[in-house]
């Protein structure tokens, strides 16, 4: 990680992205190309000994490679001359079968799959932590009454459990889009110069599912380098994922606001303080998650504009996905992390809640009381009736409900006992309990973790 | 259609989202909302029959709505305005009963989900024209060949059967992406104020059931006013699509100039015409499809960025949701018809892909020279040797294999036939065909069609 | 204004992209065109007479034009040939030079360039209204406390009038970049069918420099039909405004917030009412505006990835530029306009921002005490003590400046009334009241403004 | 530069944004903020020399500053915690008076300031060097004719010294807007914990304009942390920029293609070579600056998407603008570099041009012909002749003119003089030599550079 990239990532995802991680994965595709390519006989089994031997990330001069890259506009070109040169220092003859029918785009391409392969196990971890804790916080509030806030307004009672369902459900949704998205671009990239293998002959494929399988991803029905519709729908799923854990932090930091005091973020030593002010304890986890949202979308637009690739390689739509897939992939990976944190250790102050139920001086109520006078008068009475109450109770800042049972014509339809019912939450929250546990039994997410883990193993 | 939507959308699409079909559509939900709910005798069958009867789209003012939407941020309040003052022109009793239950955002999200389910079906059937006309086009042209080309540079030999594959494998993987997102997407929208439906008392869930059987759609676990997960993911789908679509008009436009003339677009009276130029003929569908993938995009980016929406319903992030929507389809369906146009009256020069191979001098056999060498030379002084030959070529403005067959250290390994067949395209296409007709053969897209039309009916 | 773009625009802007005013300015185009040719001889006279008389837009169909677009990738072919068949009707010998010189970009683009000016003068009446009611709001506010808030927590007190006069400096410098820009871009679009203006001879620019007074536009170096840096810097322009408007209604809106209640947008008949809920008073001027916000950032970016055009006319990317740039345009329009409403219209409750203030428990005075004891104490023993009565504080819910004065440490440095005047928000405002004057008396605004009425007459 | 990062940077530039450079510039805030407070004895003469000796970029764990970032959201808190126990090694008492006065993001917002202040430097140097070059091009080749082309269409004759003008055209226009938005956002942010530099009670503008001189900053009006149009304004001017330099690399590139070969860029040892394919000569210029260019937009989307701030101090809006600015930065500067050493080195084939021409059979004069034949003829008759001989030419290969002088009608108004003239490309270039020489003769850009030399000296 660097100074710039200062709350955009998290040491292990970015680990992912470092020079290392990406010469391992370039080296694999090296290494695994010589192992298929002798195991088929296509080149001899000493020479891939002696790639696998020079394969080693240290001999490399990152930072020379990553300049050089500049003179080819892929670093394939430079890393492949590198490798070339370790062999040599080995066995020169072996020099001549390195990266032996690939192209350039094909060990770029592979390598940054290998990566995503890796990413996914850590953002499957977090997002587990997340339902996880979410499953829990919704059972726990399951019938705490809240204020529903539509544009910033209070609006009707509702629960803290439905809220937290709903920002489940959401979680969920997206783990499984995510999933599928994550199983249909895993996949070996290997065509060779033009996309025919022809350098290989007749043994193109058979090196290619051979080499799939070194590698651990799957074998794709044809070379994919311009039709980059894989990964872009993994671009948009890991969009989408970020979107919804932005929607989740942006609520959590509304209900933290200190006149409204709901919720609060989990405090630890060093977290969330201030370089000036001692008392201030900001939301930081849900400052990452949305900062996060902020930065995908035009990341994922970037990627789709650069899907109209030229003919079978293109020319600049392809050169700089690598830092476009490295910025969503991370940015997502920290957003999950962030509310993974938050959702574990939420502190949820439901007896504020109430008290801003009750600070609505029951105006909240008013859709009710319309409901309950239209049993009885036509409902454009009911309404009038109910939107003078509303006027006097926000002018004298009185209880609308009081107000309420105090007008002549209502006292005639609605008794004291079904009066004083009428501000209670309690009574009002129609279907929520039902969406909440329909939301919560949508048991999607943890039969594919499972499934995820058996594939695995 | 408006001037200012030229070269955006074609006329069917387009009709999806003018102002007829949105009232028709929104008209839809408050019908079958009232038909709902007097089934479960929630409201008064005659109420639902007055209902009913306003309905007609002639009786409302579009423009005045739209104008109205300003004072609310949503077309839903003036629109549920005029429908009570045409009940009421009927029933008075029964306008008290319009809406009931409802919120703004569940007509206006469910009206644009019945119009997004209608958009599928137009799109469905562009998209199968594209895979009929691709799937013969490649066919036919399994064996020509043509220059495969990297960075806009004549690369290696390929054929026009796998370059098709290649755009149709592309539409078919976006195609079922689509499926699938359609499918999560067409669902009712129905939460009441704050997602609770809580002035449905206990029959909330039970009348949201009746009401997406009647309006033939799927019923959502719970409200979704705020998580847009669903919709986003669609849009992405759509985003993704104009992506492929792109590509394979860039190609075909790059294919159609003059100095390379492999194609050209049909040509049809009136089309492709220049207002100063008879002698112009130009790529029309292509340029529709481009100008699409440059749109959508940024439109994707606009939805993604709006799902940070706050608590039970958004203050802005919504609010603005139909225009993009609009945009998005419209763009891809343009995309997809214009390049249905192209495919299935694309004309093919396949002499002309011939003479561009030949115009090549034979270059771009110098990396099967290479290999050819490598055999009895070490590769090192293989590549060396044709790289001498490569120069010597372009300087002298020979054919490579004339030059690179002059060389005493070539001859002594290279037989004259082994030479000659050396420059035949038609010997060095690897696994090409094979590709080819791996891409053709998956038939995710004829179960998937033929699915969802056994699913509709 | 349609239904499907309720919510994106108002009536106002709306016309000025209505069909009949587009095509006014392609006809306006064409008249002043022929006009310009005829006096200087490359027409006849009596041409350009029947040109004019033919150019009503009564005569054209708007919807046909728009269909038959797509089989030119641009409505001015379609729309020249109709004016033909018009002038044709008058005089068939004229119609032979209706456009005469050129091409169909001409007419598209200087089209849009003439509604784009006109578009100026809405956006300025607007930014005008803005500009005087926050100057306005700001000198009342000078002095009323508020709390001044970073990431949505208590920080330290400000004033309102210096936060209303952050929003107008924003406001004028984006008003200043927008008057450069619009000064740039509203130039003629004249090159003819290949940029050289070669089918008028040596005339070109002399037609050219005619028609743009004729237009009254300003007249560039050289046609500009692949270089769209102007109108890509006009839409950027309009981004950023967009952007500073949606931050102004960011804040109203969370100040509106009922548990907040420091500001409510102004209230009027049928303005902010919800469908279900009669108390609600939604902030739909913020709405608006932050919906606006939402939507141009992804409209640039496509604006700015169809920059890369090709040759001398490109393929795609400009043809789909009517649409982006109206809706860039409408939008930002429409915050415009919501927040002049808003900003003419706002109340404001300064008692409510004094309780805030006070229901900090006084911990947001915890910097200044820090501060002060630090006169006396080193700054690490300073701050301990702080930190310790902020926790207590926090703890006991008792004010902070009260638990702070019983610490004997704190007893011995700090004497009575310097720690009464420590909670007087009145007394830590620093350079509020400069910064807020400095802000205010950037005159920019009000001569730009008289200078661009001054250019005009 | 790391792997990841290929094909997006230049080393020289991605120097400016390595943890040195941003270390440096944090520290010349502080060190700067001392002096400017020691300077007016707001904090002791001995402190400010402690933090300045403690200020050494060496004595900082980077990697630790950038993990503890996600505590704090911001890098500001660790690296002035850190700095502070520096200083407290040097002088206890020195560490109570570091960073005195002022809040995390005015360091952090400073500290990108000054590294985009040196980043101008380095894209002035490859802007200056792109004017020469294309000025010198276009000064060359005045003369040489070439096709103009429309939608990837051979369209009428132009010069490819209007074209590469046209192309100067646009980076100068750019580079103007570019050196207004670095003025106007080359400035301190100072402002404290809540903007009004509280805790300097009388001396927060004092200290802020000695520390603006300090740092060779400008002094604004007011802090701005949440009001980030100018930063906007200078991300699009780049932006747009990165349009232009795109579309003059699309334009090469396309010329470039082997069956056009009008242009070839530089070849160097090592560039632009394939891992593959020995004949390969990679555009390798142009395909980084049409990767930069397809990356820009939907970064820029992502800066104003996040405009929307809140308040005194952003939650997520503010905190990830760095690693959007860093990658603007990089990309349009990497793309300027591209360009320049394109410009500098490009290869013009003037007989290709004409050979180009040539094998249009003469039908791109078909416009000239129906002008000609119109002078005698009505128009429609001269169109309707015009475009049979067009058919003709095609459909048997024969020249158009001649195919055109063949007939009757033809021959009785145009003499053989007359007809042979119709094909001389240079007797139908129009004004294109005259707006040429109007691109290079704006002098703005030469004026511009001298003046901002002078002003630094």
């Amino acid at each position: 990680m660097r100074l710039i990239e200062s709350s955009i990532t998290t040491p292990k995802i970015a680990e992912l992205f470092s020079d290392r991680s990406i010469l391992e994965a370039m080296l694999a595709f090296e290494v695994g190309l010589a192992r298929a390519e002798a195991g088929l006989e296509v080149i001899p089994l000493p020479a891939a000994r002696a790639i696998e031997k020079a394969a080693s990330p240290k001999l490399f001069e990152e930072n020379t490679l990553a300049a050089d890259s500049l003179r080819s506009a892929t670093v394939s070109i430079p890393f492949v001359k590198a490798l070339t040169e370790q062999v040599k220092q080995i066995d020169p003859t072996a020099a001549g079968f390195v990266h032996w029918g690939a192209t350039s785009q094909d060990v770029a391409d592979t390598a940054i799959i290998l990566v995503l392969q890796k990413s996914r196990d850590i953002l499957e971890a977090d997002l587990t932590r997340v339902d996880r804790a979410l499953s829990q916080l919704s059972e726990r509030h399951a019938g705490t009454v809240m204020l529903g806030r539509t544009l910033l307004q209070a609006a009707l009672p509702t629960t803290f459990g439905l809220k937290v369902a709903g920002w489940l459900g959401a979680i969920r949704r997206n783990h499984a889009r995510l999933d599928a998205a994550f199983e249909e671009s895993v996949i070996l990239q290997f065509g060779g110069a033009a996309g025919t293998l022809a350098s290989l002959g007749d043994q193109g494929v058979a090196v290619g599912k051979a080499l799939a399988a070194e590698l651990g991803v799957g074998y794709a029905d044809a070379p994919w380098h311009t039709h980059r519709d894989r990964l872009a729908a993994l671009m948009c799923a890991l969009g989408v994922m970020a979107g919804s854990l932005g929607k989740m932090a942006r609520d959590i930091s509304l209900l933290s606001q200190n006149e409204i005091a709901e919720a609060a973020e989990p405090t630890a030593e060093g977290r969330g303080g201030s370089s000036a002010m001692p008392h201030k304890q900001n939301p930081v986890g849900c400052t990452l998650a949305l900062s996060a949202a902020y930065r995908v979308p035009g990341l994922v637009s970037t990627f789709l504009s650069s899907m109209v690739q030229e003919h079978e390689r293109a020319i600049g739509g392809w050169q700089s996905e690598w830092a476009t897939i490295s910025a969503i992939v991370q940015a997502t990976s920290l957003a999950a992390t962030s509310m993974a944190e938050v959702a574990e250790g939420l502190t949820i102050n439901a007896a504020r809640m109430r008290e801003n139920i009750d600070a609505s001086h029951g105006t909240i109520f008013a859709e009710r009381a319309t409901i309950l006078l239209a049993k009885n008068l036509s409902r454009e009475a009911a309404r009038k009736i109910v939107e003078q109450a509303v006027k006097e109770s926000a002018g004298s800042n009185r209880d609308f409900v009081t107000v309420l049972g105090e007008m002549p014509e209502v006292r005639k339809v609605l008794d004291p006992p079904t009066l004083n019912d009428l501000r209670v939450p309690e009574n009002y929250l129609g279907a929520a309990e039902e969406f909440r546990r329909t939301l919560l039994n949508s048991s999607a997410a943890h039969e594919r973790t499972r499934d995820h883990a058996e594939r695995k193993h």
